[in-house]
């Protein structure tokens, strides 16, 4: 990583750099496939229109964004001494990400044998797969064990407080929390994957990695274009999110106002929540829609035929009780207080065998975007937590929140605020 | 699984089907989406031209097919106690994974409460994505600590054995070997998962899941339609790779003519490589290049322009020692016997975070198709691990082989002519 070394507080290396990957692809196609670089980059080319979501902007990428296909999300401890160190490391990571989601390398394509290259390459001749690197501050780097790590206890949010214990957690200590996270989400497992190495790589000596999560299908759709995908029980998931593109809502629900440094940022609520698939296979169809609450088939609500059907809380079967169950999901969900609206941006995970059941180790990898946790989220799960026929069929095992900033504009970094 | 157990040894359960995913499909277009299974399905309609694998016909898919993205491997241990238990079970999974990779759903697609769906449902709007199933025959199933468990020794081909121990291997017990393998290759990997998903649920009583693995991104082209996909060293994999199109070079290395029932069939070898990317990353690009024998950005040989031109072995540099050192990995693999060729289908995979370092678990799922594993791939590996200067950058930490018979017509199944 000699080339940030030589950044490190002063230039960007944006104007160092002499060719991007964009420009190597143009050239190959001035000079004839193959004449500089080989021919290998040309699919790649012709293929990128409209694949690059901006990195910058008021907003962090990622969160409003329609939903990417993948996600490689990371969880990092800091080892880094002071403040002025993860100041520069969240400057280089800014740069680094809005690289990569430009579809380019990070640092300088060069060809100098004597130096390690900048970018670890297994992403030169991939789309940029609509790649975006979200980031996200944990409680603990304001405070950890009572210790102001850097100095900037006083300025924590008052929304970013951990989680507290909810009911039916059975949390893994080593897959839960962190003092920044990374979501990297792509249409491309391998660009996302791409992004998360070159950040672990930058952060060398100032932040290791701490926990990591895969996911491959999305579960939500956060935009009216996105049809509503389903999660490993089969059924529809995210057919009541918010949308992105309805901006009130997302002003309500989502963008922070304060403290200043947040101001156009929001909070993300991780959870991975293993489903007991075993269990789940072997249940009924009517049992597994009162659980739910809809149609497996369809995604209606109990006794409706379409997905976006209004669901009636009221309605009462032939036998007198109520249509959609007391316990089950949708109407537990429903039945929040107006004010715990969250948009989710979840995707289905496997991680090999359980080796204690030699069952697949499978489900959701939950992620939401709030204003604020403890009024959105935790009421939300504590309920859920407590009456949930769900309960029977899941399992949360990892659980972990961090404050989002705002976006960076260009030249700033993702941060900026809190570290100025 | 009723439909299913209904049908064991008795009629095939294709002829019981009412709905078919795509017939369900063809319903929604002709009597308006949304008018009976509602209107999701529609998107999946519209993208699925072309996305189906033919599953019959005298190979198995999955070996000659153009490589697709993405990979869900599982190895299964036996807990059947008879050859007949294992032949239903062949049968049955042949039956399930030709509808997959038609598209369709496993079993019956029905409405009934009081039974479990036949399939979990969570590919149901999705394409069938170039979905193949490939199954392959450990040496445990024919004989396993000494015991003929199900007096099949007698039938064991003399090319399927234990791999042995290899230079520098470094293998998990728990994550090598298996009595039947599932290869499930798609272009979604919720696709994949899908597959392995329910052929597990299919296998219960009968099969357990002893391992699995996820690729997220092909590490070679077995046509010469395909581009050198990059391996996560960032260097192109796969070049001189054989081309599934070549029938003589197939034939030559790949399909094997005996015993009978392997009759176009041929072995796989599935390697667990990790990489220690944080060593690699750290190495200069001069380092990188010397030990692959390849130019890093074109993927040309050393002294080359372009991916293709043809290795000289001889070419000295200006130092008078040869350009491609002697102990790189191009010139170790091409200095094999003619006889030592190999069909590599490989993916990158991670699996999170090493505890013990807190690097990125990441590296090659490698896998090969050939006529003899003793004869091409063992004795490759062999030189390989003895010599080649990427060990210092790798490691082999799980290792399987299967026999995988030919492929199954019409109302057969994948192993027929080994219990017929």
């Amino acid at each position: 990583m000699s080339g940030h070394s030589k950044d490190q507080g002063g230039d960007s290396f944006l104007s160092k750099r002499r060719f991007t990957r964009r420009q190597v692809l143009g050239l190959a196609g001035t000079f004839g496939a193959g004449a500089f670089f080989g021919g290998g980059s040309v699919l790649a080319s012709e293929s990128a229109g409209g694949q690059t979501v901006e990195f910058y902007g008021r907003h962090q990428a990622g969160i409003a964004t329609p939903q990417q296909d993948r996600l490689h999300f990371a969880a990092f401890d800091l080892t880094a001494s002071s403040a002025g160190e993860v100041r520069d490391l969240m400057r280089e990571w800014t740069e680094a990400a809005a690289w990569m989601c430009a579809g380019e390398s990070v640092g300088e394509e060069n060809e100098n044998a004597f130096i390690p290259p900048d970018d670890t390459g297994e992403a030169q001749d991939l789309t940029p797969g609509r790649l975006t690197v979200t980031f996200g501050f944990g409680p603990t780097l304001f405070e950890s064990d009572g210790e102001d790590r850097f100095g900037l206890a006083a300025r924590r949010p008052s929304a970013l407080r951990e989680i507290p214990d909810l009911p039916g957690d059975a949390l893994d200590p080593d897959r839960s929390g962190g003092d920044i996270c990374v979501q990297a989400c792509a249409d491309d497992p391998q660009v996302a994957f791409h992004a998360v190495r070159n950040l672990a790589r930058i952060g060398r000596g100032r932040a290791v990695l701490r926990w990591s999560q895969l996911g491959f299908g999305r579960t939500s759709s956060t935009s009216d274009a996105q049809a509503t995908p389903r999660n490993l029980m089969g059924f529809k998931d995210g057919t009541n999110n918010l949308r992105a593109e309805d901006e009130d809502l997302m002003k309500r629900y989502v963008w922070v106002e304060d403290p200043g440094w947040m101001r156009g940022g929001t909070y993300l609520v991780a959870r991975r929540i293993r489903m007991l698939i075993e269990v789940w296979d072997r249940t009924v169809l009517g049992e597994q829609e009162q659980t739910i609450g809809r149609h497996r088939n369809s995604g209606a609500p109990l006794g409706k035929k379409d997905e976006f059907d209004d669901i009636d809380l009221e309605a009462r079967g032939p036998d007198g009780l109520p249509l959609t169950p007391m316990d089950s999901h949708v109407r537990l969900a429903r039945e929040r207080l107006e004010d715990e609206r969250i948009l989710r941006r979840g995707y289905s995970f496997t991680d090999g065998i359980d080796p204690r059941t030699a069952q697949l180790d499978a489900g959701l990898f939950f992620i939401c975007f709030q204003r604020d946790p403890q009024r959105q989220f935790v009421p939300l799960q504590r309920r859920l937590g407590q009456n949930d026929r769900l309960n029977e069929y899941i399992q949360h095992t990892s659980s972990a929140v961090f404050a989002c900033p705002p976006g960076a504009g260009r030249g700033g970094y993702v941060g900026e605020g809190l570290f100025a």
